[in-house]
C-alpha cells in the first residue's frame, strides 16, 4: 500500500505547525482500561493503614471521556483494531479494521504524519509489536489477524523514503523470524539494532533505529516478570532512542490490561496496571523535564464488564491480590503437574485457603490447565468480590488523561476520532 | 438536632461571597448512575438510521470524574445515604448515614448553608422526599431507614428561624400522613400550599413554600407514566416555586435509576436515564437563560454492575428497550393474572417473542410476579445483549457534569466531597 499513501500523505495540507504544537508526542493506550479499571486501580494500591486513600497518577491527570462506538457496520462494541483505528487516523471503521477505512482504503495516521514531519516514530508495547493497537498506528491491513503482512509492512512500507518506525519494542519473534522470511535480518541489514533481552536495551546506541523483541507472541505477564513491570523500561528505552531536535511521536500500549479482562483475571487485570502506572509515573517525570512533551493516554475500549463489588455485596477486596508470586496462568500450567495443588497455590496466591476452597481444589486434582485457570481466578474473584460479565468488550465510554503541552484540549467528552484530530492539528495537518 | 445545628452553622465563617458565585445552584444527581449508563443512554438515545452519533446532554456538559468511597469503616464501596452525605456535606462516613460523620455527629450541608444566607431551597426526587439522597441534604440521621424521623425532622428543624425546605416535591404519603402524626396538616397549618396531583403543580402561588407528594412511597416508574416522564414537571415547578432575588438550592434526584439498576432491569434504568436527560435538556435552556444559575450533575455509586454487552458478544441492541407501554415491574404484576401471557407480553414489550422465549413464558403459567418479573427482564437481557454483576452498587468513579456559572471548577478528578467542598465555597464558607 506503499504507493497509495505517499499519495495521500503529499495530498494533506500541511500548514506549518500550531502555536500549542509540543515538540513530543507520547500516546499511551491502556487496552481494555474502562473506568472500572483505574477506579479498581486506585483501592488495589491504596494502603488501608492510612487514613487517606491517595490520587493515582491516572487521577492527577483526568481531562475527559471519550466514546468508543465503531462504524455503523459493527454496531456499538468496538474491538482494539477499529478503537486503534479511530485513535491513530479519526476513521471510524469496521472491527478488525487495522487503519482502513470501512471500503477498507488505508487511512493515514497521526505517527505517519508525524514522521512526514521529519520527527522520529516508534512503538513500545508488551504484547507482540504487531498487536492490533500498534498496527493501527504504523500500518495497514483489511484484517488485524494478517500478523506476518503487517510485520512485512513495518519493513516493507515508507513515508517517503524512510521506514515508518525508528524503533519498534515489544513481543513477536514468530512473525519477524519465520520460515519464509527473517525480517530481524533484514532490518539489521538496513541498519537496525536488534536486541531480544530487555537487559541489552541499557546497551543500545542512541539515535540508530532498533527493533527489541523479547517473546514469541506477547511478553510474559507482569506477574511472571522478576520486577513485576516492563513497560516502564520499554519506554524509558523506546524515549531515549528517539529524542531528537526534531522530536518524536512514540505509541506506548499497556497492552495486557485487555488479556487479563479477557481471560476475567483480576490478579493480572491490577498487575498490567501497576505497570502501565509505573510508566505513566516516568512519563509525569519525563514531562516535568521536558514540558514541550504532550502525553495522551486513553483506552480503546474496556473488557470483560469488570464490576468493582458484584453479588449483592457492598465489599471490594484487592488485599488478596497483591501478593502472587506468579500469574494465574503460570499457576495453572504448573497445578497441572503438581502432586500438592493446595500447598502450591497457597505458596503462590500469598494466603491459606480456606476449608471450601480446599475442598474445590482437591477435587481437581487430575484438572487441565483451563481448569485450574478457572478455578484459581474464581478463588481470587470470591475473595476480593470481583464481577465480570463477558469475555470480550463492552461499550462504556473511557477516560482521557493528558499531561504536558496541549493538554487542555483533551478536556470533557469527545469521541474517540477527536483525539486522533487533535493530533494531528497539533502536527499542522488541516482537514 | 436542631440545637446543635444552629451552633454549627453559626461558627462556620462566612466570608462573603466567592467572586463567581452563582446567584442559583442547583444541584443534581442521577442515582446509581455510573458511566455505563450515561453511554448506555446516548446508545439508547440514537436514531440508527442517522449516519452520526448525537452527543447527549450529558456529553456536552461533562466536566471530570468523582470518587465515591465511604469512610474507611465501611471499605471502597458507598451506599447512597454516605454518598450524598459526601455530596451534601464534604464529609466521609459509614453507610447508611443521613448527614452524620462516623462519630454519628451531624454534618453541616451545603443546602444548609444556602439556607443561612438567606437562598430559598427545595428537593424534587422521584423516590419519597425522605430518601437517602435528599435526606442528607436536608436532614441528619444516624440511619437512613429511620423514615418517619426524617420526614419529622423536615418539619421540626430549623435553620436558624426558617424551615429547612421551601420546596419540597416527590413521593411518601406513607411518612407525612400517619397514624401517630400528620405532618401534612402541620405543614399546611405553618402555611405550606399541598398538593398531592402533579396536574396541581400549575395551581401553585409562585414564593410561598409548598409540599407536594404525589405517591405513597416513590413515584411511579417512568415507564407507568402516560408521558413516560415527571422529573422534568417536578423540577421547572420548582424552579418556579423557589425564584427569588436573593437566589436558591435545589436538590433534584433523578432517583430509580439506581431502582432500576438494583432491579437489574435494563428497560426501567433506560428510562429513568431519559427522565433523568429530559430535565438536563431544561436545565440547559434555564441556564442559558440564567446565565448565574450553576448546575452540577453526579451520581453517588453505579449500580448492578450494568455493563454494555456481555457474554462474548460484541453486541447491545438498546432498540428492544423503546416501546415498553408499562414497566416490567408492572407487566410483572399483570402476568400473575393473565390468561395468554404470550400475547400479553408481546403487546406491552412492543415486538413478538421467538419460538425460545414463548416455550420459557408458556413453561410458567402459575408463576409469582418476582418469576415473572426476572423472565421479563431475562428476555430484555438477553435481546439487549446486558450484562449485570448484582443487586447492589459497585465502586467505579462516576462522572460530573456542570453548567453555567463557576461549572469551571468541576473538572477533572476530584473526590465526591470535593463537589460539596467546591459548592461550600462559592456560598463563602471557609473551611
Amino acid at each position: 500500500m506503499k504507493l497509495f499513501l505517499a499519495a495521500t500523505l503529499s495530498v494533506m495540507a500541511f500548514t506549518g505547525f500550531a502555536a500549542e504544537q509540543p515538540k513530543n508526542i507520547i500516546m499511551v493506550v491502556g487496552d481494555g482500561m474502562g473506568p472500572a479499571y483505574t477506579t479498581a486501580y486506585r483501592y488495589f494500591a491504596d494502603d488501608r493503614a492510612s487514613a487517606e486513600i491517595d490520587w493515582t497518577v491516572f487521577d492527577r491527570h483526568l481531562k475527559g471521556m471519550a466514546s468508543t462506538y465503531p462504524a455503523r457496520v459493527s454496531g456499538y462494541v468496538t474491538d482494539s483494531a477499529a478503537g486503534a483505528t479511530a485513535l491513530s487516523s479519526a476513521t471510524k471503521s469496521y472491527n478488525g479494521a487495522i487503519a482502513v477505512d470501512v471500503e477498507k482504503a488505508p487511512t493515514p495516521t497521526v505517527l505517519e504524519w508525524a514522521k512526514q514531519r521529519g520527527m522520529k516514530t516508534g512503538v513500545a508495547v508488551t504484547s507482540q509489536v504487531n498487536h492490533a493497537t500498534p498496527a493501527s498506528y504504523a500500518a495497514h491491513n483489511e484484517y488485524r489477524r494478517n500478523y506476518d503482512e503487517i510485520a512485512d509492512s513495518y519493513f516493507d512500507d515508507r513515508v517517503g523514503e524512510a521506514f515508518v518506525l525508528d524503533v519498534i519494542l515489544g513481543g513477536g519473534w514468530e512473525y519477524f523470524i519465520r520460515e519464509d522470511r527473517n525480517l530481524v535480518e533484514e532490518f539489521k541489514a538496513a541498519g537496525y539494532q536488534y536486541v531480544d533481552d530487555m537487559a541489552a536495551l541499557s546497551t543500545l546506541t542512541p539515535g540508530k533505529p532498533v527493533l527489541g523483541l523479547f517473546a514469541d507472541t506477547g511478553m510474559p505477564w507482569a506477574l511472571d516478570t522478576p520486577t513485576k513491570q516492563r513497560l516502564p523500561a520499554l519506554t524509558k528505552a523506546a524515549v531515549k532512542q528517539l529524542e531528537n531536535d526534531n522530536g518524536f511521536f512514540l505509541l506506548v500500549e499497556g497492552s495486557q490490561v485487555d488479556w487479563a479482562g479477557h481471560a476475567n483475571d483480576v490478579a493480572s487485570a491490577m498487575a498490567e496496571m501497576h505497570d502501565l502506572a509505573m510508566t505513566l509515573e516516568y512519563l509525569e517525570s519525563y514531562v516535568k523535564q521536558n514540558p514541550d512533551t504532550l502525553v495522551v493516554v486513553t483506552a480503546d475500549h474496556s473488557t470483560g464488564g469488570f464490576t468493582i463489588a458484584a453479588n449483592k455485596d457492598y465489599r471490594w477486596e484487592p488485599d488478596w491480590l497483591k501478593n502472587l508470586k506468579m500469574s494465574v496462568e503460570s499457576l495453572a500450567k504448573a497445578l497441572v503437574k503438581s502432586d500438592t495443588p493446595v500447598a502450591f497455590i497457597e505458596e503462590n496466591l500469598g494466603f491459606a485457603l480456606n476449608e471450601q476452597e480446599k475442598a474445590t481444589v482437591n477435587a481437581l486434582q487430575e484438572a487441565d490447565e483451563k481448569t485450574w485457570f478457572k478455578t484459581v481466578s474464581h478463588i481470587l474473584d470470591v475473595r476480593s468480590n470481583t464481577g465480570w460479565t463477558t469475555s470480550g468488550h463492552t461499550a462504556v465510554d473511557v477516560q482521557v488523561f493528558a499531561m504536558g503541552k496541549g493538554s487542555e484540549v483533551f478536556k470533557g467528552h469527545m469521541d474517540n476520532t477527536d483525539i486522533s484530530r487533535h493530533i494531528f492539528k497539533m502536527l499542522g495537518k488541516t482537514e
